[in-house]
């Protein structure tokens, strides 16, 4: 998290005084409750697989983390809720101790959600206490405090993927929000343009002094050669040609080991899809619902989007041909403050559209540090560094992103066979 | 479930009246959610390990008995309650469809436990209904409400073991029910005594007129040597010499198959004992707490049993020896009714003690059927035959065994491995 | 091994004199040479299965056990031929030492066949030395040569069976031999008739002066109701109406534990039965070939032979019943002698007929130790007793044991999913 | 394997003529038998892990490549040894049918080891009429024989790793060759300098005429920045102040995966090093011997290398870092001419040595396809391009490699917790 830059937090912090800070950290920690409104206590408790953690257990998480990184160490005569949440709520931090085996979270009956609410209260008093004697000179905590809100967002994204497949794995496909507005319309997809993007050497990863995590850090320069860019991310309607041509049926066009996850798995078709006689439909948080073949194919792996640019006779971009074209693009799209929780179909433009929301667009980038990248020494610098092998880019946010979340730089990481995220696909080609 | 005879059930319904029976049924009912009083709505939900069902699919699935086997085919113009629920709550009747695995069942947050209560009153009123119908010479539906109700009572005992089991995973070991009288005192076990069994040709098996099992039939004729038979119940005091005495590592004292047990698990004593440097506690629904001695072992496997019987120079009873030495015992003890949920030491007595309740006795007998056994047609035949193979046979109730289900006859059985239920030892030896 | 009795075995020793104890000796050894006769080197050295072990684990196992139990304790100066094979040959005998896990043995190439044949020479030759020492008096080398002989005799069924098992999983399908005689025709089987059998107080178990395994004793009274034994074993033609009519899919015929491991390995039929278009093949030691309807159906599992029996209307017989039955009949069947090594159709005649040799026929009994079974102390008591928990009880032989090594008594086991021995079907009845 | 050029084929037919060409197969065909030369018959039979295939498998399945390839397709009137050898022998060709399961190599006794060998000759035979026929203008059968030849190459490598998997898990440690010359003294290793590489816009990737593999084309362009390498290689004296330093136990020096592999492998050293009380000792195709603290660290895996390079306060190089470096150095070290088949300490040099031979060197780049990469269409595009997801490039050969197999372009590639290989670590820095 080194990346905060000392003078940019002054400033914050002199210009919004005291209170704009604490009311910015309610309003995150209030967004994280408010997602879980529509839940049923049941809802809570449960762990579909083991990437999903209950709801419960990433409500006490997130307050773990300001307990444990800015309230012991900053918070004199702090007093520490429950010693047993440190073993508890603690995801992967090796160097804070011992903790609960990550595939047992859905054993936990206890403590309650009324439990982990009050441990929520008794931390929030505790922050606003804290942050009422910060003073502009005190980098580390702020940067902390920093850290610990862009945390909870991301935690954020992860409820509602989490509430998704806890939903969505219960044969009764319970439904988690009423639709707010009327779903898009089974129209035509905006028809698909190919934009060229000139290479060269250029600059990728953040140079800036607001936040950023520290693996968009160091800055560098890479060497591009010219590309383009689809206009719009895949449809579902254009994925469904894709099986429907025998897709996951043809070993050639996969990888080798997602051919045997394919197999394995028994993949048919993206997560969420589920065949009805000749028809598709599509598990959603508003329920289950005929599939809409203009909106952005989602819940696809790395294996997935591999195999549909193979037989679409295209490839996946690099995350520096992303970062790329998206550096100048304004960060608007379908995210999370809509509320709505699903990708739309891509509006009409002239541009590269659906940059930013949606979904997370997979790269074929490993996930590897910048050149010259160094983690934070500690607990905090296990945020991000350890995690850089096997794993995948992804790009540009989702809509379940938090608004305010998401940066062109902004760098999202999962394994080739996990697609419970909102992710997705937009494909490149040479120029 | 055949074995209940006609002329019973009219002397029965006749005797008593129709509100009678329904005022039995709903006592029963009301029984097994008194036990789940003390529980938060989290509780409910979770599933520790595959053997163990979440509190609320106990509830859900004994409605779901009755709905299936009583309203289902005898209420004319029943409305199931939803038809999801045959899914999702049938346990094993591969006869009557296909069934929710029973490993994901702590996977399902919906249907909510006020789901579930609904369910249970929206078939307890159909029942009524269906009860104030019934005729003397109605002797199917009767049995089956007979079968029902004792179904309904084993899963008490099993809603009693699953919560044991869900706390005791918590690492914050929380309390079921605060200790309703003093814990027994840590004074001296009563001294064993062996009590001289004569053998000979007995009869085994059930020959009256009330309610028993299908796998308690046909009573025959067995030929016994003379035998010995333990004063009670073997206590943790003599367990934990055994422990001392290395009976975790030496695998002289092991059959096979429990040896490599001990090994994969690393059980180095009972479920629920936990070494707290050279003392041991125990996590009983009261809470953890101070070993006591003078208590019968509890939670221990068939291997555990049986290793500990050849250290002792002993041997396990067969259910033939068990069962011929209860017969003329009067059947008391420390049964669920005292709500003490956990062994209790020995009385002083002259003769056999902890006959009934306390714990359910492993015998040395496998899980097999009685000479000219039959399975009833249909899917209730599945109830009990289907299971006799690989198992061995448990005798004489526990503490968690509702008063009035047991008799010198009951046969339970379990796996060789499995040892979250109340179960213990009683040792037996040649005359 | 305690039963060998002193008497026996000086009588034994005056009667023939030491050159035809060491006669018989080899005798034995030689067989055990000759039935990998056929093999080439690659055979000697595969595991297919955990179950299975090569063939040169074999001969080095059985020369190890008398290396182990009479040579290092009873030849003054007898030289180990190499101190790493105590670890990679000893089986199961904890006592001994740690040993080479079982799963692993296929992984071995060294040592090498020949080196396995050097060392049965050297202990050949360090046995005709000491059996030339031993004098009547001594019991227990004596009684020790006698078990080490029947171990060898077991480990060449085994032979046979885990050769077979090695060739039938090779898509190839080597022959192992070619057929001595003519194929039994494809002609009609005898009919199946039911022969009652009286019951009433009965002796069962080992009574003799010969040799005998611990497990056969101690003699004991059991009580038989009347019953009625099949006049032959179940044919293949029999087994293909139960296949026909849908036994393979129809769980209320299959213990629950059966129905869970036929859905688990897709069983539809005996092992070793390949389906070609609507034709049946059989893979036997002289290759694949047509099914022959007349002989026994061969290797099923006990959850097999339950579901047969179940679909006909019957039951297996229990060990007793089948040794009351067996205890007058001489002792001749399809045994290894008649090198055929595959099942014969029953011959005509007016009784019981294949109760010895073709197949071992699996009993509904599990195995357990008779009343007043106490294993022998040491490693050699780990023979039979700690086995005793979750397998079933087998009796009468097969075309692949040993002649002279068979009697009514004996009581072979195995658990219940498997069937790569020559495992077959005798249904019983009430009388 | 597209990318050998026409003009360089027929040049290199017409200057060699047919005899030379056909010389050159049989030369290196002959090289594969000649490294099983010291095996036991059951060495060639055994498979002891997943990654391992049997030896007389990679004789059959190089076969099998020219018979498929070349043979089946280019040859009139040829026939196929054996029909079933297309299911067993292939490894990973989708296009080309079903296949034998990698993981059931070691379950096959036959073909055996001598028919083995009489299928290399009848191909070899049939190799010699093709070639008899081939001209200058036959591109694609003279493309698919280079490949065919480096693919056996590969396969010797292959060979010696397996061996040596073999012969390394049995618990007699055979020796697979007696030392060829006197094992490297015990001295001081070179002392290890960081020499400067200039960084700037760099040609990677092969681009000259001879054969190379698909994925090291198309060369193209990267900017490096200025970085620094070791001279040598890392020695086992280093690795083992990194293991005596805690370093299998300080999970802040690993990987999130690396350190989950430790734990569930319960690493503690490279493969093949044995503790003895203090000291160390190491498994080699010589036997055990003493650890030489001069030689280079072997076999260790990728999550390894970047536990020592954090603890080094260093990095791993790139691909393109490495080949940058190496491009300009003559291609000549310890590699598989020498036939000592282990690494060796680093001469005396001012530049960098090592980089060719002695052991491969995982870089830091997850192995991807360059810019503009194509697989070739049909089986053989299965080459390469399907592995290029979660696996790292190595670089420089080893000394198990063929000499005249290696060059600076080469790419190889590996799962990040495998360590059979003869991989190592050369250590890198910013400049």
């Amino acid at each position: 998290m080194t990346p905060v830059d000392c003078a940019f937090l002054e400033e914050t912090v002199e210009a919004d005084g005291e209170t704009d800070c604490a009311a910015r950290y309610l309003a995150v920690r209030h967004d994280s409750e408010q997602l879980c409104e529509p839940l049923e206590i049941e809802d809570y408790v449960v762990q579909t697989m083991p990437d999903v953690s209950p709801p419960k257990w990433h409500l006490a998480h997130t307050t773990w983390f300001f307990e444990s990184f800015l309230l012991k160490p900053f918070l004199d005569g702090y007093r520490e809720f429950d010693p047993k949440y440190n073993y508890l709520f603690n995801s992967y931090y090796e160097a804070v101790g011992k903790r609960h085996p990550r595939p047992q979270r859905g054993l936990l009956s206890r403590p309650t959600v009324a439990d982990v609410m009050r441990y929520r209260h008794h931390v929030d008093d505790a922050m606003a206490e804290l942050l009422g004697q910060l003073k502009g000179g005190d980098v580390e905590p702020m940067s902390r405090m920093l850290l610990g809100l862009n945390h909870e967002q991301q935690h954020q994204e992860l409820l509602l993927t989490d509430i998704k497949h806890i939903l969505g794995a219960n044969p009764t496909a319970p439904i988690y929000a009423a639709a707010r507005r009327r779903a898009a319309a089974q129209g035509e997809a905006e028809p698909l343009r190919w934009l060229e993007q000139p290479g060269g050497v250029q600059w990728i990863g953040y140079n800036g002094e607001a936040f950023c995590f520290d693996n968009e850090k160091p800055a560098h320069r890479v060497l591009l050669e010219d590309y383009r860019l689809a206009s719009r991310l895949t449809t579902n309607g254009e994925y469904l040609e894709f099986i429907r041509d025998g897709g996951y049926r043809r070993p050639e066009l996969w990888l080798s080991d997602g051919w045997a996850t394919v197999q394995r798995e028994d993949w048919r078709a993206p997560l969420y899809w589920r065949s009805e006689g000749r028809d598709w439909l599509e598990f959603t948080l508003e329920g289950l619902r005929p599939l809409n073949l203009a909106e952005p194919v989602c819940h696809v792996s790395f294996y997935e989007a591999e195999a549909f640019a193979a037989w679409a006779g295209k490839r996946l971009p690099t995350e520096a041909e992303w970062e790329n074209a998206a550096r100048e693009q304004p960060i608007r799209g379908n995210l999370g403050g809509a509320k709505r929780f699903h990708p739309a179909p891509a509006p009409a433009t002239e541009g590269l559209s659906q940059l930013f929301g949606d979904v997370w667009e997979w790269t074929r980038s490993g996930y590897a540090p910048y050149p010259g990248f160094r983690a934070q020494a500690g607990a905090i610098g296990e945020y991000n560094g350890k995690f850089m092998c096997s794993q995948f880019t992804l790009r540009g946010g989702s809509c379940a992103t938090p608004d305010g979340h998401i940066r062109p730089e902004y760098r999202n990481f999962f394994y080739p066979d996990q697609r419970w995220q909102f992710t997705g696909i937009r494909l490149a080609s040479a120029a």
